[in-house]
């Protein structure tokens, strides 16, 4: 029997959504450099948070997503995306459930700078 | 009139691919901490190269896509990704037309270690 490389074995995004059971709780599905991609699910609302020093992009597959910005918004629909620069506060509101795909710094508290009851580690994300 | 800004404007991934004109040449469409996200149209194949420093994630979204390794093979279907990891020497081919994402380092050359007919500047996949 041969041994494939990880390399060799695709993943597949959506396959990777029956690891999330939770809404706002995050598992990483992949790394590439010192980011990782990570895919959730979403309902209701997330705290107001900033991350001081990573952009965190956001991708829509399946609902909706609004980001609320102190001077704007942006309504995401499956197959959009955007960047949320580092040092921006947002407000994540899905009113309906929603499936997105982050790509985020493999440091990056996906809550921002406050530890939240929302607040995943990196361990309970890799699980 | 107020200026949104670019985070508050959604990117549709799909629409990018009206600015793909070419096969193997990726157009930037975001970046996100020091990674861009392209988007290519490949048909064809592109030569072996490796990149020696960088990790490159390939996401099909339309298509087919045969990633070949000197020891094995990944055959990506739509909605598959996987992480060409760094110094992996690989030989993607598309034998009918593939849509793909990327997700790599904002120095990587998309044509490895050589220059190729296909290699283009990241000045023409900003463009």
């Amino acid at each position: 029997m041969t041994t494939r490389m990880p390399e060799q074995v695709p993943i597949d995004i959506l396959a990777q959504f029956e690891r999330v059971t939770d809404y706002w709780s995050p598992k990483v599905v992949a790394q590439v450099n010192d980011q990782y991609v990570k895919v959730a699910r979403l309902l209701g609302e997330m705290d107001w948070h900033r991350h001081a020093d990573e952009d965190e992009l956001f991708w829509v597959l399946r609902g909706r997503l609004r980001l609320e910005f102190r001077d704007g918004v942006a309504e995401l629909s499956p197959g959009q995306c955007c960047v949320v620069p580092r040092g921006v506060e947002h407000h994540p509101v899905a009113s309906e459930e929603c499936w997105i795909v982050l790509v985020e710094t493999v440091t990056t508290r996906h809550t921002g700078d406050r530890a939240t009851p929302q607040t995943r580690t990196i361990e309970e994300q890799l699980a």
